[in-house]
């Protein structure tokens, strides 16, 4: 695997491999791989001549308050994880060389940013939506591969590909968990013994959900309450939304109707996790 | 010369281009061909394997009060005039096809869109940074064309593919004017016999900036004073700006250093014409 510090080198092979019409396959990242982003990252290599893995911690995603700074990092065990499973290029810029000074331009993708992590996080999603399309624009994948657990960011660049005519097909990934459920993340790191174990209502209080829906019940707020008394069952869970929204545009609905997402945000003594299912 | 009026056909043929191998120019205009759309269009011919020339009145660069509705068209004219300098294809989208129901996506190029055009006229850089989003991920283009007249349009595109890296070259062609000095500009049909005579003072102000500049004046203050005093002597100008700016970032200078922009707009009995020239 060989690993690509520079934006202009990334942009340079984006272009050699456009002329030997070569089907890449894009898979980014913010790094410290886990199973999630490695099934992202096997789904990629058995569809394209080639893959890219970026590993970039996007500063303009994150709030003031987030946590930025202390975002998990792991370079070398990175570039071994997705090497062992045949990525053919990591990409790993530095900020300055994909902001640099001067850097002005921004982007929003209105009706499916305000929701959701949009509305806890603002300027979250339009940070994503800069960077990813650098990316595409970098790279100029065929594919590009996203996980289903971050399943509003999933929405938000479907609909951004679709709205700017973005040659690129998203493909979105089904959310990889641990043996007892928890949704694979990065951020689980950040969670000790106490909150690891009542961590599972997440996953839990989504199977609640699903074995609701399956009975039939199409009352969102009857489902939605459901889901949120059992993850209250964890003492040290702090509620930031229970919510279900039509799995294509993250509005808000009463009754389901076609495909739906019931989405969960949570907080354990600070950790912000998040976690879905898909309905209908 | 091929007509394609569907959003979805155009996207097609660029991927084919692209798997073929083709080198395409782009020249993006809003029709009424004049001159100066030609010249765009003639050295995109010139540079590449094949030229598609789009026209498309973007609503979303129109303010509410401004000339949306009665924007000249001539479409069997445009026609005819970029087939006969060579243009392989016709992009004439409808807006609805650009824009369907639930469009959503916004861009800003911030510190090149906040002064002269960006200024009075809110919100037109910002539609017209996404339609040229559009257009280039649409056609592809290993060139796009445009003209010096709308000098911050050109340099606003530059900053927007620079801070995306967008694989496209951004081509600058300088004003075609008519025998009289008047820039063309599709908007000229709008003047009566009055406002055409005396709409000359524009290019005379750029030419009189010209002359002081060559001359070794440095004070953008007094260069800028004895443009306004020149447009000032035509009874029917009313000056929206007179400014000089760096030729890249389009911030105001006192002392001109490396390139700079005289740029004006005036304003002929409700007529808004602009018109720049380089310095330096």
């Amino acid at each position: 695997m060989e690993l690509i510090r520079s934006v202009a080198e990334m942009a340079a092979l984006g272009r050699k491999w456009r002329a030997e019409n070569l089907r890449v396959g894009l898979v980014p990242t913010m790094g410290y791989l886990h199973e999630g982003h490695l099934a992202l990252a096997q789904r990629a290599v058995g569809e394209n001549d080639l893959t890219v893995l970026s590993i970039f911690v996007n500063p303009i995603q994150f709030g003031p308050s987030e946590d930025l700074a202390v975002y998990p990092r792991d370079l070398d065990g990175d570039l071994a994880k997705a090497g062992a499973v045949g990525v053919n290029y990591a990409f790993v810029p530095e900020a300055e060389d994909m902001y640099p000074q001067g850097f002005g331009t921004s982007m929003d993708v209105a009706g499916v940013t305000e929701t959701l992590c949009g509305a806890s996080r603002k300027g979250h999603f339009q940070g994503v939506c800069v960077v990813l399309t650098k990316l595409f624009n970098l790279v100029q994948p065929a594919n590009a591969y996203f996980g289903q657990k971050d399943g509003q960011q999933l929405a938000v660049v479907r609909k951004l590909v679709k709205d700017l005519n973005i040659p690129v097909h998203i493909a979105g990934v089904p959310i990889v968990r641990e043996a007892d459920g928890l949704a694979k993340s990065s951020r689980n790191v950040y969670l000790d013994a106490e909150c690891r174990e009542q961590a599972l209502v997440l996953n839990q209080s989504l199977q609640l959900a699903k074995r609701l829906f399956d009975e039939g019940e199409r009352d969102a707020s009857l489902i939605k309450a459901a889901v949120q008394a059992h993850i209250e069952t964890a003492p040290l869970a702090q509620i930031e939304y229970v919510e279900m929204v039509d799995a294509v545009t993250m509005q808000p609905v009463r009754r389901p109707e076609g495909q739906v997402m019931l989405a969960v945000a949570v907080r354990f003594k600070g950790t912000r996790l998040i976690d879905n299912v898909l309905l209908g």
